[in-house]
């Protein structure tokens, strides 16, 4: 039984500070790292990936809209060109900054309004998943289980990564319970430290209706901008461990598929 | 007696359009693409990556001030760290574009206000020695002869090019003549090529005194927003060729120097 | 019979310029001015409202989507507070400067895909009748016919153009023939302008289908991009005149309704 | 005796929270208001305006340079033009956006790094000056005692006001203790209330020397993004009131002075 953790990290831009990434960072093992566009900046990018070398977590682009006062929430209508060049524009200059350290990028994850949209239509997943195989077809691909993305990253020969959101209600579906609707968050750190353990060692999870569903995934998302997110960190690795859990990078363990 | 034609590329912005880069990457051997901050976007990048892929043109990453307003050109009190960081960054961009389209990067040539800061203010020209170093220490190093630049290029291991302005007055010292003084652009297509052959074949140039001025140059530059930039180009080619000149990539002959 | 004639200006930025805007002044009534979002910086709205003041011709704000890149011509998920108050930030930079000049703002009219959006959608339409409202309830607010852009002005009190596109086909039901169908443009001077003689002496238009269906306008919208626009003009000008329609100024004929 | 206190606010931008407005706004007489080139967006601007307005409080602009990744510190190359347009610009946003709540501005007070450059320039001094004038010559300009920007703006007609900066050390010749030099920032509470009520009721204040020195204000900034800015606000207060200090706005007090 192997697990993924990974974190959101870097989003702070000039003088602006977000996120608690140097506790975090103590306790995640994938840093998916903003890269200009819906927030960080340059000279934040090289902070982060200096926490992340000192820290031995492993890398990854987050790429995101160009829209730093919308902070990549604000659904844009990019063509696909726009798309597939802007992720690879990120991408890259995430990737010199990591050779700059000795560090190598292991994985790419879409941000906000472009993940999610990601993950429903198929022409901007495909836009991405060319986008990151033509770079470089090592790199991981992350999405949502079952999504598009995933979908159209394997059909590219990526290996891709299945995200689960710790602190987020599911329905029966699969699917996130919007946020706003009764059960979007769960905010116990103890019971969403179960639920984890329910994907990692069973495959499953207890949907918002209190039906269990399968639900399988290779990286647990953290969020890092609460003020106990470490606690919160180190109560998850503690449960998942105690039950023969290996937290480890994804990867380690995530492979390329049979086409 | 070899030399290299390089031009500034990409320098649209999404519906704006400048420059007549279809034209006159007929005609040179270097091309020094905008990578997103003082002009140039992902799309316009992609685009003429395709263009210099398509004419076998060499590519280099061409970065700038974060200023699209004014394109580069303004001087901006950014800290070393910010400027090492920010080249790095649009290195990386163009470099990922780049590969995607089984192209390497040959060389980095700063833009605008940079590049003339970095000519002659050490500790930028060490932040920008560094930030290439650091990520390919194989790329080269475009700036004036015996600047700031170059020098700190050399120290730190990289190769470097030396760059003759074609059109440009030069002053007894070697340096430009200022935008605006009397000498400071010559128009005449025949005078410019004659003088650019007699820096290649003598290493000398005819000042605004009219006194000859020793100048050696390893790539000319070229503007490619005139109207008449490419036949300009070709008038060039054919003076320097007719005297046995040959006009090829930077890349071919630049060397290493012994430390 | 009377008519305004707007066109869109100022949508240089920077270096980068677009637009025959010197020309097209001569022959136009009313200037949408681009505040610096989706085109248009502070030092190109100063010199366009000089034109204007120059030639007459009265001025209004043309605000879009902060999005440069794309022009603002890609659709962008703004809340509606943030439209609102996005729109009543970029009329009042172009109240200021126009304020530095001795000219008043005549009238606002949203650009691109701002504008499609608010003719369509009333809370959209909402938020920006109330920008203008709450800013200063004398400007114009510019809108398809029938649009909620103009139902939405009218509630808040405000005075409304009805704007027609010279150059566009129309559908039977009187919206416009989407571009890229066919069409959707009419290219021919002449013809456009007999079109437009039609709209301003009798209220209606012929169809893409070839029926004649009921439009009416109070301002008819040129482009002012291309190299015959003002040439253009002059022939719409011509025809319009000759047949006794007055063209002046949105600002001496639009009332006021009664609510 | 009276005296203004005055406050940088509504610095957020977007997702980014910076300073501790909605406390310290309930201690100061004059908000001075970001205007979304070095900080700031329109929601931002609309938040904060309702503020001011809540608590009584007076507003005026806080223009900066378009540089939010440098949050207006970095030194810019601008032209005159270039200044004094984009003054006017952010002028007339905030402008705008305050009418829509029924508030005047009453003041004007450059950011960062063009406060520091318009005290000691002419020529920037005399573009700011000349912005605001053409504005609106009811605004007050504020800047350093002595400083090239109020000379600039009594010669423009404008009424100034002059700042003297709460907890900052000052040399013998009147001028700032620079950041990093030894005495350059006070930050005992008690200590910088009693230096303020010397220069208010004595017009001097105590040099990082020890000699007193002359030194006359109208208006005392203070800097809201401490963790305890309203309980500094309020010793500061109490220590100006119990000794007869009148606290009001700048506009009650300043006046025209005969030119």
């Amino acid at each position: 039984m192997r697990i993924d953790l990974n974190c959101d990290m870097g989003e702070s831009f000039g003088k602006y500070e977000i996120g608690r990434d140097e506790e975090v960072i103590q306790g995640i093992t994938s840093a998916n790292i903003a890269c200009g566009f819906h927030a960080g900046d340059p000279v934040v990018m090289e902070k982060t990936l200096t926490l992340a070398k000192t820290w031995g977590v492993k890398v990854g682009a987050h790429p995101g809209y160009p829209d730093l006062e919308g902070f990549g929430r604000r659904a844009m209508g990019l063509t696909e060109l726009e798309i597939k060049t802007s992720v690879q524009y990120q991408i890259g200059a995430l990737w010199a900054m990591a050779m700059a350290k000795g560090l190598r990028l292991q994985h790419v994850k879409p941000h906000g309004a472009l993940y999610n949209l990601a993950c429903q239509d198929r022409s901007v997943a495909r836009a991405i998943a060319e986008a990151v195989a033509e770079v470089d077809d090592q790199l991981i691909l992350v999405g949502l289980p079952k999504s598009e993305l995933l979908h159209e990253g394997r059909l590219k020969g990526l290996k891709v990564a299945r995200e689960i959101f710790a602190d987020r209600g599911y329905r029966e579906d699969g699917s996130l319970v919007p946020r706003g609707l009764e059960g979007d968050l769960i905010t116990e750190h103890k019971i969403v430290a179960e639920r984890m353990l329910d994907v990692v060692s069973k495959g499953e999870i207890t949907a918002v209706t209190g039906k269990k569903i399968p639900l399988d995934g290779d990286t647990i998302c953290i969020h890092g901008d609460s003020p106990n997110a470490l606690e919160f960190v180190r109560t998850l690795r503690k449960e998942l461990e105690d039950h023969g859990v290996t937290i480890t990078p994804m990867g380690d363990f995530v492979k390329e598929e049979a086409k």
